[in-house]
């Protein structure tokens, strides 16, 4: 951010009065530009019982990768309506009985993730134009080596010991960066 | 939003390559500037079983009204650390056993509140620069007439009701805009 998008003047760094930390600042109009996270809304849909609906992204990052149908939620629209899109969107599928399931957070990306559980509403799907394919996988079946994110895969691995269980309790975890892979050289 | 933030030019409006929506675009750079609905994190604090915290505003709007701790999430923050913050600022109160109780969808503000429910941690409490008063309400004792956002009766409203029944659901709801007062003229 290096301009005001209000008047378009050089944008400066500075903690306002009354505020506690740094935000992008105009000294030419004073409007303060400040950030926060955002949302990503995303579904895990159910189908014929034990299958759930992954998509092989089409689009990077992860090209080639398989995700839950998941985006960012627009202005304007409510987080079920959100997660309603991207199924549609990502999936071509139509969805019903949305139930919210897990929220995740991941600040090192300023995301947050809301994920629902739902089910297919009449068994038809196919890739949109973010996906390559679309397909319904048991859990045994799910290529856990080739899933896009780590949210995806925590999500996935939470449903399936949750489905064991027979209960699907709302929680809030946090996704941390990655550890780095280090080498040790001292050998 | 009239100047692009990244390099300075007019931004114009339009819908870009392979997108469905409308969004600020710059023709001079190439940069998208997509909005997003921002998330207000708030606590609804229990404390001697029965109470409940509110903070009276400092600020505006709705300054003077009643207010549960609520603020924006900010960036690189988890959302219980965001309800944590924003209580120890407007409440000066420390809390534990947070669980996430309920969500908002305000859509005509692009807002989405996440509610959590919790505990006071030593009992004290004291109005942040943000508050006039900080106190302990018992359900009779909530100044229904003078609370400051349609969101904020909504959580107490449902709270005390759950509390009644001794299940905490955790729901999304949405907030629509308040209904305009309408006078009749044909008297």
């Amino acid at each position: 951010m290096n301009f005001c998008s209000h008047c378009g003047s050089r944008l400066t760094c500075g903690t306002p009065p009354g505020d506690d930390r740094e935000r992008f600042l105009c000294t030419a109009c004073g409007a303060v530009h400040y950030q926060n996270p955002r949302v990503v809304v995303g579904c895990i849909v159910a189908a014929h019982g034990e299958r759930v609906l992954l998509c092989r992204r089409a689009i990077d990052p992860c090209y080639g990768k398989w995700t839950l149908p998941a985006g960012y939620l627009e202005n304007g629209e409510t987080v079920e309506a959100g997660a309603v899109r991207e199924t549609r969107e990502e999936a071509g599928a139509r969805i019903e009985a949305l139930t919210p399931y897990r929220m995740f957070n991941i600040c090192h990306i300023n995301q947050i993730y809301l994920m629902f559980r739902a089910q297919l509403a009449d068994g038809r799907f196919q890739p949109g134009k973010e996906s390559l394919d679309v397909g319904l996988f048991t859990e045994g079946e799910i290529p856990w080596d080739d899933i896009a994110f780590r949210v995806i895969s925590e999500t996935l691995r939470v449903y399936f010991r949750d489905r064991a269980e027979g209960v699907f309790p709302f929680l809030i975890s946090d996704i941390a960066p990655a550890a780095r892979q280090t080498i040790d050289h001292r050998q």
